[in-house]
């Protein structure tokens, strides 16, 4: 059975999936068969077992969510936690879903129009809703990897998957963690703080509306790296988000947009960070206050290499710094058309 | 000029590197152009002026140490920290040299003799030794990038890295705080404990020597992700090898080894995790005890695109479990010949 894994060090959580096993020499094949589209589309005409959908008046989808057809986490057990020795683990139990984002066959979100964004969005927050009624999770993370190097295996049609788990993943552990420090010194959430700074200094700034800001951080991990940030405060993006989600899609559309027409249509992954679920599941620890978090968007192009030495050391290396970046990328025009 | 600037929600230095920066377009371009092996190797015939080296008994260097050619930290001005509102900046004061670890053009680690890689280990020792005199500098980190896919630009020559920084970085402090967490609870070392764990269990380990273990970790962010753990507790790379030097080179070549036969000859990088200065530097919040760390070595082939979505949530997936990762390596026959 594949099972989650705590490094007793740090506390980060580790996902062995051991369903997908493969002695080496498979996963080879496997690493240099890069993309196969010569299959036929399996989300274009899917017919898996619908989990939700947004649908349009006459009855057709035009979002979809489905279990993962290679799920990660499954609800096949009871959720368990046990020792082994000094080590920590739980088994797979959590959900693994994947949000087909249109009917139509096209790669990238980028390219879908604001109106079908704005459903993604909406279809997100009702997932987020209905998984936080199970007491045993503690997180839902909604993401999306596009291209090769940014962890897709087949680029044809444009979607994003929703995990569900029964632990706190470790970036949220770190930020919920800076977060509380900040707010127990100074009373005030540091997002809100960061968001007056960044509008005062406008040079990170790539877009803006009434409710969001997009930004490079000032101190990035990746080149490019983007943040979209809700103005207003508040811990969770299911609930933050109402009323907003057209504005949402807009900004969201437009900085995907910049990253393909200025960056030569580049991998990228984004990552919802939303805070943890506040129903005091077994065994949490983290009783997060709505102060205690900002929720926000991270948009990450994956156009380096930055690779193990970053990753061993935390140590990570800007060859191009924010401001640069968010000049670069305030100067590509986009058409919303 | 260049400088460390700090995420404020996580605490998290970054280098950006400003000196190198360059526009999209030639940042593309560079990217494009892979491994640039037409020019003659810079490191055969070196001239660069001396920080170091280790010389064989008729005066030639078997191992030279110079400033790297683009360095990342300089100590062009004085040290200098500084508030950005309420960001943190420090300047660019450290050091960055480059442990050319053979006269050869041989690319590989792994290749060479377990001699020549002692001679390396002891350069390492010695540098770090002088490098502690300098109150300014809190950590120093020795790392390697092998192969493209590890960050390296150029595979020719060996060579590994070392930089002396006047902050901590981020895994070091993620790890010291894991640590010290352990030892208030149970008073013990939690590597300590988990070496007696691995070596009563067995399934992990790879290899083995009177004074080093190397094992593939209960949660690994990689597949064939390998620790060297010394046995013996201490918390300085540099002082904890001393006359362990000739053993420590056996177990590396070994591991190196048995990556470049049993998966062919991966990129992969290596990075010695040690604990910082213990001299009070200016601003250091971080009064290591000796308890409070246990060298090692990581050792992270780059096999997979594990990409975004895992630095965005800290939720690594690893498709092969340790136990079977281990197992095949276990199985390459290597021979030190």
């Amino acid at each position: 059975m594949p099972e989650l894994r705590k490094d007793p060090v740090v506390g980060r959580w580790v996902i062995i999936a051991t369903e997908r096993a493969r002695r080496p020499g498979i996963f080879f094949a496997q690493q240099n068969n890069a993309f196969d589209d010569s299959q036929p589309c399996q989300f274009c005409d899917n017919r898996d077992p619908e989990i939700y959908s947004a649908k349009s008046r006459d009855g057709k989808w035009k979002v979809r969510v489905v279990q993962s057809g290679t799920p990660l986490l499954t609800m096949q057990e009871k959720f368990t936690r046990r020792a082994h020795g000094l080590y920590d683990v739980v088994n797979d139990y959590g959900v693994h879903e994947v949000v087909i984002e249109t009917p139509e066959h096209t790669a990238n979100m980028a390219d879908l129009s604001q109106e079908q964004i704005r459903l993604v969005l909406e279809t997100y927050a009702v997932r987020y809703n209905a998984l936080e009624k199970n007491p045993n999770f503690q997180y839902v993370i909604a993401y999306k990897n596009y291209g090769w190097a940014a962890g897709s295996r087949r680029i044809g049609h444009s979607r994003s998957q929703i995990i569900a788990t029964s632990v706190i993943p470790f970036s949220v552990k770190e930020k919920l963690a800076g977060v509380k420090r900040y707010f127990d010194y100074r009373e005030r959430c540091l997002y809100c703080d960061m968001i007056e700074q960044e509008m005062d200094a406008k040079i990170r700034i790539i877009a803006e509306s009434d409710n969001f800001l997009a930004i490079t951080p000032f101190a990035p991990r990746f080149i490019f790296e983007i943040w979209i940030l809700p103005k207003q405060h508040h811990c969770d993006f299911a609930k933050g988000v109402v009323g907003r989600e057209e504005e949402l899609a807009g900004v969201l559309k437009t900085v995907l947009l910049k990253l393909k027409m200025g960056l030569e249509n580049p991998a990228y992954n984004y990552v919802i960070h939303s805070a943890p679920f506040r129903h005091g599941a077994v065994g949490s620890k983290w009783r997060t206050l709505p102060e205690d978090y900002h929720w926000h968007i991270e948009v990450m192009p994956r156009l380096t290499r930055v690779a193990g030495f970053e990753k061993g050391s935390g140590f990570y290396i800007s060859s191009i710094p924010p401001e640069s970046a968010a000049e670069f990328l305030r100067e590509v025009r986009v058409d919303h058309g």
